[in-house]
C-alpha cells in the first residue's frame, strides 16, 4: 500500500511535473521499479528536484573518484547512521558497481573495521568522521586523507557525498522510508 | 585573503554561471556583502545550484511555519553541530527575523534548555531528534511534535531543514568556512 | 585461505576431541557447510564445547520464546554492536526461521526503530537495553517488558541470550571472524 | 533473604543437579561461603554448567597470563560496565592475587589512567577497548597489544576473558544480582 | 614518597600559612593523618583556603540534608566521573556516616541502578544530571525531584554539592591525586 | 524582574553581609551593572564568598597565563559544556581582553577546531580534555601540553581554571541563570 512507503502522502509519477515526471521514469525504466524515495519526495517537488541535482552533481561528477567508491562512501556513511533505506538502496548499488555480492553487508554493519583497500580505507575514515562528529572534524583528517593519496578534488567528493547523505539519511529517518522489496536482492546473484 | 574563506579554492563572482551570478548579486545587494558560504560553495557550481535550489525550496517556502522558526531551526541544530559558519550566519538571520538582539546567543550555546515557547520548544525538540540521533528517530517523536500542534506540513518543513542544514554543516566543516566578519553584528544593535 | 577466517590459528575439524568433532560434524551436515565460527574457536576446544554447550542452553531451549524471537534478539543486539559474523551468519537464520526474507537487514541495520509487532519491540528494546548500556539497566527496563506480557522466564530468556552474544559480539571482534559466503545469501530467495 | 540474591528466584544447592552440587559445595568450601552467583544462576542449571566450563577454560587454563592478571581484566572491563557484583567479588579475588589490599578499588574506580606496569596497561586497554567499544575494536589494538610483549595466546587470553565478562557482567544487571557481604572485606586486611 | 602524591610539588604543613596549618591540623588530628588533598592544593594555598571554605559551606552548612546524604552526592557523582580520590576517600566518610561498610562500593560503583530509598534515588539522580550531562540538565529535573519531597533548598544543596566535586573530581584528575592508604578500610570494620 | 535571573531566590546588595556588599559594590561599578552571577549565589553568601575567592585565586593570579588566555579556558569549556551564562559573560571579557570582537563566538561555538596559535590550541586541548572527559584526563595530555611549551605552574593555571568552571557551569545550569543584557555587545563594536 503506498501509505507504508512513508509516514507521509507519496506522488504518484502523474502527478510529478513533467520534468521530474522524465526524471523518475527514466530511472525506473533502468531500474525496472520506482526507487520509493522518488514518490516520498515527491510529496515536495521542489525538493525532489533539487535533491536529483545535488545527487547527480556529486554521484554522476566526472572524476578520479569511481562510482563504486561514491557508493561506498554512501553505504558507510548511512550503515553508521543505521538508515534502512540507504542501507538496502545504495547496498544493492554498491554490490553491483563493486561486483562484490557480500560488500555491502560487511560495510554497512562495521564500516570502522571492515578490511578495505589502503585508499578505500582513507576514503571511509575520511567519511565517517565528517558523518558522524562533524564538530571535531579538521585539518587532521584532511591530512590522512592526504596521505593515502587522496587529491583535494576527492577529498571534497567525499565530503560532499558525506554530506548529501547526511541529508538523505535524515529525510529517510523523517518520513520512515522504506525499501523496495526489489532492493534486498540484487546485486547478491551471479549476472544481475 | 580569498584563501582563508575556505580549505579549498573559492570563487569569484565572475568565474560563476551567469544564472548563480545573477542570484548571488541578487543575496549581495540585499545584505550589503557576499556570504561566503557562496563563493566556497561556487568551486562547484552545480552543487551550489543545488544547493540554493534546496534552499528556497525549504526556506522560502510558504506554509504555516513562520521565517523566524525555520531560522529557528537552523541555528539550534547548527549549534547542536558545532557548526561556526552556520551559527554565526543564520545567527544574525535568526535575529533579524525574531526582532530579538540575544535570541541566537542562547539557542546556538544550549539548544536543550533554552526558554522558548512551547511551539518553539517542539520545533527544537523534533530538530535535534533528527540532528542528533538519527538512528533514534521515530514515531514518539512525530507523536511529540503533533501533541505540541504542529501539523504533519509542518513537521515535514522542521525536518526537512534540519536535513538541509546537517548537509550544509558538513559542507562547512569540510571546507572550515569562515563567517564574514558582517555577520556577526548583524541584528545585535537597535535598528539593522 | 585458513588464515583469513580468524586473526588466530583455526581449527580442521580433524584436529578438534572427538566430541567436538561429532557436533560441528552434525551442525556442517545440517547447514551443507561448516560455519567458520566453530573453526576459530575450535582454537580452544574447551571454550568452543563451553560455548556450544551455552548456546544449545539458551537458543534450543524449551520455552515460549519462539526460535525466530531468539534469532531476533541475536541479529538486533549484534547490529547494535556492529559484527559482522553475527549478522550476516544469525541473519541468515532469522531470515529461515522468521520466513521473511527481508527482516534480518532491516532489524541488523536500525534495531531501535524498525516495524514489529508490540511483543518484537518489547523484546528488541529490553536487549538493546542490556546489550548497549548495561550500566543504567534496571528495574523500568524489566517493567516495561511486563508491561509487554513477557513472562519472567521470557525475560530472562531474551537477557540471556543478549549475555551470550554480548561474549560471541565479542569473540567475532577479537578475532576478526569472517563470515562463511554462503550465509549471505540463505533464507533470501523463494524456498531456500 | 533468598529474594534479594536476585530478580529471579534462586537455586538452593539441594536444588542442583549432582556435578553442579559438587562444583559449587567444592567452590563454597575453598571460600567459606556460596556465592550468590552460583545460586541466582543456578536457577537455569544448563546455563551455570555452561558458565562455570567457560570461566574453567578461560580463567583456569596453564598460560603465561597470571591469576592476577586475569583477575585485573575482570575487574577493569567490570568496573567500566559498573557492574557492581563483579567488581566486589572479583575485586575481593584480585586483591588477593595480586596480594595488593587496595589495587581493586583503584583499577575499578578508573581502569583507563589507574598506574600500573606497562605489562598490565597494555592487557587492560586491550580488555577496555573490546569490553566498551566493540564495535571500532581492530588490529591497531592488536598492534599495541604486541608491542608491549604480549603473545598471541595472551592476547586471546585477555579477549576471551572479557567476552565472558561482558556476559556474566550482563547476567548480574539483568538480575540485579547482589555480592554476598563476604566479599567487600576479603583481601583487605593484613593475612586473609 | 611525597612526589607519588601529585604530580605537582606538595606541600608540607610547615609550608602552609597560620590559618590553613591550623585548619588541616584540626583536620588531621581528628582522621589521624592529612589527607593527601590538602597537601597537593596546599601547592597553592589561595586555592586550598578557597575550597576549604567553599567545602564547609556546602558540606557542614545546617539544613534538612544529613551528612549522610551530601556524602551519597559525592561518592555518585565521583563514581560516575571516575575519580579514584574522591571515592576512595569520600566513600570512607559515607561508609562512616551512613553506618553502613557496603554501601559506598555499591554507590560508586553504579550510582544507576543501586537500591535506595526513594529520597535517596532522587538525590542521586538530581546530582548524576547535573554531573554527568550539564547541558540538558532542566526543569524536569527539578520537577522530579520535588515531586519526590525535596524542598528548593534542598535541591539547592544537591547541586551545590554536585557542583564542588565537578571542580574537585577534576582537580584529583589533574593532580593524579593518590588516596592516602588509610582510606582504603575506615568504615569498613565494625566500630571504626 | 528578579524572579528571572534564577530559579532560586536572588539577593539583593542590601542583603548582602557588609564585605560580599563591598567587592560586588566594586564589580558593579568597574562593569556598569552588576553581573547576575552574583545576584544568584548571593542566595548563599558563603558559597558566594567561596567562589569569589577561588574565581580570585585562578583568574587574577600573577603568572605567565595572560588574562586572555585565562578567558580562553573559560569559554572553551563552558561552550563544550553548553552553559549560557558562562558563554555570554565570560565571551564579553574574552573580547575585550583579546581585543578581538569575534575570538568569543567562535570559541564557544567549536572549541575543538577553531583557529587559534599552537600555544592557544594546547591551552584550550588541555582544558577541553579535563572538562569533558576528566576519566581518562592523564598523563598523555600532560605531555601533549608540555610539548607544546607550557610549563607545570601553566598546567595547572589552565587545569584550575576548568575545574572551577566546571563547578561554575553547573550551578549556572542548576540555577537557569540568566545573563545580564549587557553582556551580549560588550566588546563588539570599535572601542568598548
Amino acid at each position: 500500500m503506498a501509505d507504508t512507503i512513508s509516514r507521509f502522502p507519496v506522488a504518484e509519477l502523474d502527478d510529478l511535473p513533467a520534468d521530474l515526471r522524465e526524471r523518475i521514469t527514466a530511472i525506473a525504466d533502468r531500474s525496472g521499479f520506482t526507487p520509493n524515495v522518488f514518490r516520498a519526495l515527491g510529496h515536495r517537488p521542489a525538493e525532489l528536484r533539487a535533491f536529483l541535482d545535488y545527487h547527480d552533481a556529486v554521484m554522476e561528477r566526472d572524476g578520479s573518484l569511481t562510482k563504486a567508491e561514491r557508493e561506498l562512501v554512501v553505504v558507510a556513511t548511512s550503515g553508521a547512521n543505521s538508515c534502512t533505506y540507504c542501507v538496502v538502496a545504495h547496498g544493492a548499488i554498491l554490490r553491483i558497481r563493486a561486483k562484490d555480492p557480500r560488500i555491502a553487508d560487511r560495510v554497512a554493519t562495521n564500516p570502522w573495521t571492515v578490511e578495505l583497500t589502503d585508499r578505500q580505507r582513507a576514503i571511509v575514515d575520511l567519511a565517517l568522521a565528517l558523518a558522524v562528529e562533524p564538530a571535531t572534524f579538521g585539518a587532521a583528517d584532511l591530512d590522512d586523507a592526504r596521505d593515502a593519496g587522496l587529491t583535494d578534488e576527492e577529498i571534497w567528493d567525499v565530503g560532499a557525498i558525506t554530506a548529501l547523505f547526511a541529508l538523505s539519511n535524515r529525510i529517510a529517518h523523517l518520513t520512515a522510508l522504506r525499501p523496495n522489496d526489489e532492493f534486498y536482492l540484487m546485486g547478491r546473484l551471479p549476472r544481475d
